[in-house]
């Protein structure tokens, strides 16, 4: 890795993104269909869709750029869909699962509002107005993503959030 | 892993963040001996301060709690601290780097953020009154040490950010 500008930095930051954003296309089905909850399970299928659209989103920072997609790997990613695939196999209750796997989730979305946040104000400093606006939008649907998940848990959308169901079976 | 109940998540997420801040309380100083920029340095420091604070919290709740503090390891933690090792070691300019370990400890407090919400919300739930007290006042210093962050790169708290020393090398 070479930092010998922010414009370096900035490029490190997409590519450690596109890496997060491809990892997470791959393993989120996955997690989607091992949700009990049907408002989860939907939850996480329509931010599969919204992630195949980040990709697309940092793939046309790139072209703006003039730089080519990167070869690199996310490792902290990497670190989070672990954590996942570890509750997907746990044994338990369906209930509790589900509230598992939603703080697992929103630790992924966690990991993208640092990484997106960060984006933004970098390509706002360096003046690439296009870039930091891309960022701007994937930033707010990953802000919008987390809030769902925590509604989901704490039932603020629905008669009986997930946390609560699971806390009923004590 | 065993998910029954709320109480068995609950636990798991307390679980994972010891493990992660046992593991950053290894890893910071030699981010903070690695930064470039006083104020970042001596931001990162404190952290480091803080975050054993973080450990004896967690410790106290699973007195509270009447539970063994357990032998789990975080691997999303792993993950993330493998990036600031990447960091650590690259090459390039000082200015650049300080704002690259930024973006790398930002993920951290992230990761910290939405782990001690989750916490704190399931506490509440439980009506573990004590231990949700002891969440929400981690989260409290992690959100503010990430914005802490966030004004150090930008130079919201000084006359120049690292951002824009690293921008004027362009």
């Amino acid at each position: 890795m070479q930092l010998q500008t922010l414009d370096d930095v900035l490029m490190e930051q997409l590519a450690d993104l596109h890496s997060a954003e491809t990892q997470l296309v791959e393993a989120l089905p996955q997690v989607a269909s091992s949700a009990s909850t049907p408002e989860l399970r939907t939850a996480l299928e329509e931010h599969l869709e919204q992630t195949r659209g980040h990709v697309r989103r940092l793939e046309e920072a790139f072209t703006t750029l003039g730089a080519p997609i990167p070869d690199e790997y996310c490792e902290g990613m990497e670190g989070l869909l672990k954590e996942g695939k570890e509750i997907i196999i746990a044994k338990g209750d369906p209930a509790a699962k589900d509230a598992a796997l939603i703080a697992a989730a929103q630790r992924v979305e966690h990991y993208e509002i640092a990484g997106y946040g960060t984006a933004r104000t970098l390509a706002d400093q360096l003046g690439h107005d296009d870039v930091k606006r891309l960022m701007k939008e994937t930033l707010d649907e990953e802000a919008a993503a987390d809030e769902k998940l925590t509604k989901i848990a704490t039932g603020g959308f629905f008669a009986s959030g997930v946390n609560e169901a699971a806390a009923e079976r004590r």
